[in-house]
């Protein structure tokens, strides 16, 4: 809600809210504003507030007037920049494949990570995807960072480059660790990343040229579109069941491009909560070795299901799937470890992508990281966590039930898959009014397209405030 | 020189030795090994310890014989991976240009780097790329690393994501410092990358589409022209003169292939050590306004520098013009903090690039730097080392030229760029077995090519011993 005060009108909050919006992506180029009449009632302002907060916005660039439509996005790199038309990275026009910018189409690939930081709103995020700050906080992160920065230890391994593949000590740490859910890597098949994500890059660019075909799973994670588009590969959606993977989709795919690589996200799978099945996992790698393609396993959720869930490198033994995955939905986002784990004959490309990329990786996160593990901490960090998470998803659950909504997916995991009835795009619009930043369901698709699903993350739905908030906007578009 | 010991036999020595350099690619696949009579005598052992160390590798599939030739290094990628045959990543095989193998080609863009740890010697590493150790040793990052990781400190930036560009304190500090090299730019258009290296990678994904033009300064560093390639980008190597780029050439380039973007070394070029003139700078950025290509210069030595060095991002104000710069040659190589700063209309597309590689940076190194910086610890740091490499410069090129070597370059900065008179290829085999690593002048090139011409580090080039060896090898290779 907008209050007069004394260092700003309601015209300048206004305006700096959209202007906010714009910047962080909230609000896609090519995205219509509210009408002056919509916006005076969600804001519960004047019409002449809204029209002096237009105004200002104009002013500055971000929106443009077209005759009879209202108020649009300005295209910034396009009316700024009228060099590089088309370059690689378009995934700031949210244009994830070709097509015209949509109205509908306000929250994009990149917009919630930044929209996670800037918040205005210190309410707990349904549409983040990390757990919040105060699930992570532990005795045993600070200690280990103070295990390892002595001042000797410090110089020793901050003066020089660091081991190409990561620190030796962390890749003998992961090992044990893969050991422990059946998949066989020894420590000199395993590469250490900035992150997962970090990860997954390297995988792409190593395996894949150009135009290449690559199948993904739909729906799925919006970064990972976004991130293969902008490489210039061509995406084969793959649509996600509760068992696994549409095989006679995959099928087709490989009769028709001959995909060069697979990325699944096996065990709780981001947004719908799925996990793969053993039946399921055989026949994916039967067409992998039909078809001759490798996969990616992205097992970003590791930490939060059961050891004995079916992953498909543990069925393959690492012979043509590579797996991924991280540490920033247990430990500590912002330390960016992520790693590989891949068969031996690919190993050393895959390090040479990451050292054309960024060199080596900051061996300090990787030794904490190393000795979280070696302890013991992160294991029963964990445990805790899973029993934390259990209570909140029954929680959040029975409240979106109350508030009408329902599943679409059997909730398991972190993320909900929850069915609203109305265009969550809109919604997600609405809900940042009142300091709320949903995942509306257009960003789990390779091509945009409206969506009545959103994905809400169970550790910050677990307020009936936010479940009455939803409620109230959602019925007023009804 | 090989001893026999109890533990191992001179045989398993050799083949050890050679194992090594084959799996960290300083024997690139496609190379030749010696003849089993030059290897016997080399080593000086006997020919049949050659012979059946010879057998290990081969029983090892590291190496295979091919009928009259001799062994060559096999091509492990593609003898044990069948799939993926063309991928965009064939850096592996050194084939950074179209080609086939060639046997004096042994090092490539990415053994230097592996080269740096795996290192079975304490000696000075003459092809270095990076200051010693023990020059960057400094009581203030120890105590900056304490500063930043207090428990509260470290619990709060460490349990969310982070700032998507980075450290805002840092990129307030960097602002700053850039302003004192008369480069203008704003926090906002800062944005912190895994090492300069990422910073190169991230605008080359940004602007550029693979099969784009770009002209890269020739000589230059490996890493680059093996990126760009890997990439799929077309590489126009730019003859770089003591005064800066060749322009004539570049003005051939604009004029046949329109160029996206030159990337460049302005100040203590890699390896030459030149500076740019301003009068070059000049025409260099008249060029670019006429053909409408953007500028990347990477500024990783500037701490080695005089303020007052020309830069083409002080000329042109960050208009077309990208600044990239690090901070591995002179306080910490393994902390990989890098940056960009760009112009305003690029910087969002430079930030969700960044986000689609790797998310956020790690902001305990990031916050340790600014404290680094703001307490003007690093400036005065900075002046040692400069003082401290102008002696060992000295010292360094007294004794290349008393062993025969002239500059093809006035020596300054970092590097030095030698002209042996023999191949440096060969050269640098030699001299590994007497635990030197060189930086041969084929790395140098877009299109590896032989090259009597080496790269040396002045700071691990000051010992009589090094020269010593260097010129009885070179001397036996006449």
């Amino acid at each position: 809600m907008l209050m007069k005060t004394a260092a700003q009108s309601l015209t300048e909050q206004l305006a700096t809210r959209f202007g906010e919006r714009i910047r962080n992506r909230l609000l896609a180029p090519g995205a219509r504003l509210p009408s002056v009449r919509q916006c005076a009632q969600q804001q519960g302002v004047s019409p002449s507030t809204v029209v002096a907060a237009y105004d200002q916005l104009l002013a500055q660039g971000l929106v443009e007037a077209r005759k009879n439509r209202g108020f649009f996005v300005r295209e910034m790199a396009a009316a700024l920049d009228t060099h590089a038309p088309g370059a690689m990275n378009q995934v700031a026009s949210a244009k994830i494949t070709a097509g015209a910018p949509s109205p509908h189409a306000p929250v994009n690939a990149t917009a919630l990570i930044r929209g996670m930081f800037h918040g205005s709103s210190d309410k707990p995020q349904p549409g983040m995807g990390v757990l919040p700050p105060q699930w992570l906080e532990t005795t045993f992160m600070p200690a280990a960072v103070r295990k390892v920065t002595g001042t000797r230890a410090l110089q020793e391994f901050s003066l020089q480059y660091g081991e190409p593949a990561g620190d030796s000590g962390l890749r003998r740490s992961l090992s044990k660790k893969l050991a422990g859910l059946n998949v066989p890597a020894l420590p000199a098949q395993i590469v250490t990343t900035v992150g997962a994500t970090h990860a997954l890059d390297v995988v792409s660019r190593t395996l894949l040229r150009p135009g290449d075909h690559v199948m993904v799973e739909e729906p799925g994670w919006a970064v990972e579109f976004a991130r293969l588009s902008a490489l210039g590969m061509r995406i084969l959606p793959v649509p996600r069941r509760a068992d696994g993977p549409d095989l006679a989709v995959m099928a087709q795919y490989c009769a028709a491009h001959a995909p060069k690589l697979f990325v699944s996200v096996s065990v709780f799978h981001n947004p719908t909560g799925y996990c793969l099945t053993p039946g399921s996992a055989h026949r994916v790698l039967q067409l992998a070795n039909e078809h001759n393609f490798h996969i990616v396993e992205d097992d970003t959720y590791s930490h939060l299901a059961p050891v004995h869930a079916t992953r498909l490198c543990a069925l393959d033994g690492l012979q043509r799937t590579i797996y991924v995955s991280g540490f920033a939905k247990i430990l500590a986002p912002n330390w960016r470890v992520g790693f590989l784990a891949a068969p031996p004959n690919l190993v050393e490309r895959l390090l040479d992508t990451k050292l054309l990329a960024t060199l080596t990786t900051p061996a300090l996160l990787e030794k904490a990281l190393a000795w979280c593990i070696d302890q013991g901490q992160l294991r029963r960090h964990a445990e805790r966590i899973r029993t934390r998470l259990d209570l909140a998803r029954a929680r959040s659950v029975k409240l979106a039930l109350a508030h009408g909504c329902t599943f679409a997916a059997e909730p398991a995991g972190l993320f909900g898959w929850v069915e609203t009835g109305v265009d969550t795009d809109a919604l997600s619009q609405r809900m940042l009014d009142e300091g709320y930043l949903l995942a509306p369901g257009a960003l789990f698709h390779a091509s945009r397209q409206p969506s009545t699903l959103m994905r809400i993350n169970f550790a910050t739905t677990q307020e009936v405030a936010f479940w009455k908030v939803f409620a109230r906007l959602r019925d007023a578009m009804n």
